[in-house]
């Protein structure tokens, strides 16, 4: 194999979502449900969150959010409506039914960050951290720049 | 939002599994296709490879590498091949249909790593590495280990 970044980005990043899964199996969910829930219930409380702001924060296209974010409203987890003044723009509410997960997805993931620091040395953790803080949108800008140049 | 580790990594690994599956595409296969012929045609000549190793080395269930290299075998990309002395074990042969493109694979990859690491900091560079070479077979140990505390 010529390179690895991208092969040893997806294994870790599987194994990292193997365990959000079985999590959230538990309550009859998927992982990207479960982080979506963390992701709105840990937003200000009155804070308007809509579709774009998702599809942005998880860096998923629109045709994906709008299939995931359909099952959570079918499972009652959450409702979208269509803003008045912009039919396109999708408000996201939280329902209770989420919202009484907050608790447990909480402690889930701050034990799982846990298990995933102390297991690297604290000078991985610190390149680690940043690393993944900066990649997607430094690699988005160098996309966009190649878009351009075309 | 209470933690980052298993958001942040999954961002990141999207942002990068795009830029495979796109250049995937371009020859009618998926960014994991395109990953597994990378592993393939790297390996040494005359090393004999078998479906347990690809599950292993990509981190997925036995399930999952058995859709995937069935799809793959359609293709005609590769062969999967019972070994006489154990019938569950699945010898997996590298078709020219698949040899062909390894040259334009490997350039693309070894691009694709530079792209990721130029964006990168000297520091931040060699500790997402480590964490990223480190992390699978930690997390693996704890889990076994958790599976036997319980």
């Amino acid at each position: 194999m010529s390179s690895n970044i991208a092969h040893l980005i997806k294994v870790a990043s599987n194994e990292i979502s193997r365990s959000v899964n079985d999590f959230a199996s538990d309550y009859d969910l998927t992982g990207t449900q479960v982080q979506i829930i963390d992701y709105l219930t840990g937003l200000p409380y009155d804070e308007d969150v809509f579709q774009k702001d998702i599809e942005a924060e998880f860096n998923i296209r629109r045709s994906t959010a709008t299939n995931i974010l359909k099952i959570m409203e079918k499972k009652e987890l959450i409702k979208r409506e269509a803003v008045e003044s912009d039919s396109r723009l999708k408000k996201i509410t939280v329902l209770h039914k989420a919202k009484k997960l907050q608790k447990n997805i909480d402690e889930f993931m701050k034990e799982n960050d846990q298990k995933i620091l102390s297991s690297l040395g604290a000078f991985e953790r610190r390149g680690f951290l940043h690393a993944l803080q900066k990649l997607p949108e430094k690699l988005q800008s160098i996309e966009q720049s190649e878009v351009k140049k075309q």
